[in-house]
């Protein structure tokens, strides 16, 4: 049995984008494991591609200011017991992470609660790039929704929002992507929190994304986004990478969130499955 | 536009497992966000189920002999700044966690090169949990995969293959889930390294997960199927949760598998689309 010569799947397909790829795949892939027959089956599955939202930790990433460097000590070797373990030690709101209800509202949700359904979501991406090369401090406003609904259709409910300002292109330049000024303020873009309430009040979304280190504009001198989504029980994730290469819509994603008990976010590995 | 008195997706309806049901939802939750029309769109998601094979990680659950618990640490306060956070401590394997080829292997892959693709798989739940009820010891065997095969048909490639033992059940009580005898050794269900060798070899799987705290049988000499396993590249899951309400055969799992540069594992959401 396991026979071998059957198609392959994503792996060497990972450059054809394909929604239908995507449901294919799945459905022959659970298809596949019910059909009581060991005859090699050469539909096993479609293409399908995978992509990868989420920046690798490292500890000369960029990190919101104030905020330390992760940190890696190993504390297991090959050389003494076979196994290499490390000691992880890094503050929740580090990389691409979640950021839960609590985070931001004393009693909100913390990461362990989050409705596990919730972390599967549409996927919606509002490309604000063409002004936030020009102006860093550029918000997702509610025109770009609305402009975004005119070309692809309303938002569907339950969905994941998420903010494509091109800033993933300055990830490796850490000071770049934190971008402070001569007094140390921060500039990067974020969502008007107009537009966020409007995201979770009318669109009964999941959760926002953004592909900077803050849900708000980080010249916000309130945080309004941040009450407007998490204050509604919903959750955030920042530092997404790899928008770009995303579909506006169309893809589905899902949010691999850290589940410690109490917790006000955490690391999370995030895919889009196109 | 996000008009309401649409279907809602999974959230109310997680109790009716159905393979066409994540089809079908996936399928409608896609196509309703390509559709350029403001009208409210009923059919935006059929009914899906999402378990969610993760424990919570908390300071008293079970650990591998010798590991610490895991630590959080307040960072910041709401009441100073209008944002809570902790610092987090925690041994890479620790809760529901992936091993990454490298934590046998020098030299092997590290968390953040294993391929995103190879986290998108259909899930094969081997359940082995009626001999392990009466034996601690008992492993996951060549014969109960042909007996899984007999019965659901081929391993399809790249899958990944999950042993239920009924561990689970133990979690609340870590001295039971560790399980001690007099002499300090622990004892708990694993894969029997010959039925390892075959699921690399024979099924290509991309990778293998337990629901106990190691893919050897806690008392295994050599560790000869963490050997096998992660030796060949793939990757193992340990500690899954719920096992025992997700189907045989059917499902996809997602593993939302750590991403720091150089982890030889690390805390991972892991989800069963039903």
């Amino acid at each position: 049995m396991c026979a071998p010569g059957v198609v392959r799947s994503a792996h060497e397909n990972a450059a054809r984008p394909s929604r239908r790829g995507l449901l294919g795949a799945l459905g022959a892939a659970a298809v596949a494991t019910t059909v009581a027959s060991a005859a090699p089956r050469a539909r096993a599955a479609a293409p399908q591609r995978v992509i990868d939202l989420t920046h690798t930790i490292a500890p000369g990433m960029p990190v919101w200011p104030g905020n330390p460097p992760p940190t890696l000590l190993p504390v297991a070797l090959h050389a003494a017991g076979g196994f290499a373990q490390h000691a992880l030690a890094m503050w929740e709101h580090t990389g691409t992470h979640l950021d839960a209800p609590v985070h931001r509202v004393p009693g909100g949700l913390s990461t362990e609660a989050i409705a596990a359904p919730d972390l599967l979501a549409p996927l919606v991406v509002i490309d604000i790039s063409a002004k936030a090369v020009v102006d860093p401090d550029a918000t997702l406003t509610r025109a770009d929704i609305d402009d975004w609904q005119t070309r692809y259709g309303a938002i569907p409910p339950r969905a994941f929002v998420a903010m494509y300002s091109g800033w993933e292109r300055r990830f490796a330049d850490a000071a770049a992507f934190v971008n402070l000024d001569g007094d140390d303020v921060p500039h990067a873009p974020g969502i008007d929190p107009e537009a966020a309430r409007y995201l979770v009040s009318d669109c009964d979304v999941v959760g926002v994304g953004v592909d900077t280190l803050s849900l708000d504009a980080a010249t916000s001198p309130d945080y309004d986004a941040h009450t407007a989504i998490l204050g509604a029980g919903r959750y955030g994730v920042e530092m997404l990478a790899d928008l770009g290469a995303a579909p506006a819509s169309g893809a589905t994603v899902v949010v691999g969130a850290p589940k410690h008990a109490g917790g006000t976010g955490g690391p999370c590995r995030v895919l889009a499955l196109v």
